[in-house]
């Protein structure tokens, strides 16, 4: 997410490609191409030249199921948290390998803003010094891939792979539903204006735990259809 | 060892600082101090200019009981291997807990020489992309830094600590011990001058592996002082 220094874009590529990770995706970089970025790629030009480049965080992770943000400070709403290797075993496991799963990083200085929070069903901490916990970007990148590669390898040994697993949401689809809840919400009388944010939060918490499926956001929309027919008659 | 590039020496710092490690000791560093090096630290400045400057590696371990030398390189003899989480699960056992233990990082494009493996009782690699295999020195260091400050975590519930432990043997006495060890073997007839660097490779690295007690060290000289001198009579 709006990365300032193009030196830490091209380390956070040579990091990716060090642990067998390619496809890099930039919210409104500062400076992108730059000589540094390069120069600090090294041998990962080629997950440089892939980058692709998006104007917003909602359309960066639209086609991800799983959307976990990177963050080092302390929430005032407790998110559910993974450490990166509790994040790394997790979704390395048989039932993710068709998922498309987005880590999100935020700015050098200021991290992920709580809107952008907010479409992550994770919070991913970096156990570290707590009296300096500030990790840069492309070495945090580098610690999360880092036990990605780990916990890949410890799994290339599948075990009981035949349990079929449905399509999980993507972000789009889950923002969809999220619009539609709080239109549906507002409509039956339940939103206040002067709460809804907060209240919305609340709910995305809980949604964004479940991991839900394609087909349960749309029997959901369709309970808040209804809730919506109903209640304007 | 000989760092080229300032800016890994402050983001080395950095990284150490973020996972609770202080200790920095450069050899030979080209350029040092430098303006990338404090700005790379960030708020790591304490590290950075509480680092010692040695001339030579054996300088700069001569007080360390373990010494660990971080490789990519496949060797062509086969060194006692750890990966980071295995050398952070066994050196922050209780019984390592007064140990000083040197984690040695080579240069950017060419790592540690053999001549500099030599002083290690094992190489740390780091597991990656078998394609793409050579991270960026700070990254390397993040990465180790991050599994020590993982294992530290884990062990601080302590389990039995009542055994006494003798304390391990220095590098500097273990080297004391190898040119001995040369001497007596030469002055016995054993060593030939032409085929000297390969044994002495041979048997440092049976002698690393047993991680010497200092009083061990002790005996084994007093049987190389006999040695020589039963065969001068």
């Amino acid at each position: 997410m709006e990365t300032s220094h193009p030196g830490n874009i091209g380390a956070a590529a040579r990091a990716m490609k060090n642990m067998g990770l390619s496809h890099l995706r930039l919210v409104k970089p500062k400076i992108f191409p730059h000589a540094d970025a390069t120069s600090r790629a090294a041998g990962a030009a080629d997950v440089l030249s892939g980058a692709k480049v998006f104007e917003s965080l909602a359309d960066a992770v639209a086609d991800c199921q799983v959307v976990i943000g990177a963050s080092a400070r302390d929430r005032t709403i407790s998110w559910p948290e993974l450490t990166p290797r509790e994040c790394a075993e997790k979704f390395t496991r048989e039932q993710y390998q068709s998922v498309s799963i987005a880590l999100v990083f935020g700015r050098e200085n200021s991290g992920l803003k709580n809107e952008e929070l907010d479409r992550c069903q994770y919070l991913l901490r970096i156990p570290c010094n707590p009296q300096f916990s500030s990790l840069n970007l492309a070495a945090a990148v580098q610690v999360v891939c880092y036990e990605l590669f780990m916990a890949a390898d410890k799994q290339q040994s599948p075990q009981n792979s035949d349990e079929l697993q449905e399509p999980l949401a993507t972000a789009e689809q889950m923002e969809g539903f999220y619009l539609h809840l709080q239109q549906a919400l507002g409509d039956i009388g339940f939103l206040h204006a002067d709460k809804s944010r907060s209240i919305m939060r609340r709910l995305r918490r809980i949604y964004n735990r479940i991991e839900l499926e394609s087909k349960e956001v749309d029997i959901l929309r369709g309970i808040l259809r209804f809730s919506q027919h109903h209640n304007g008659k």
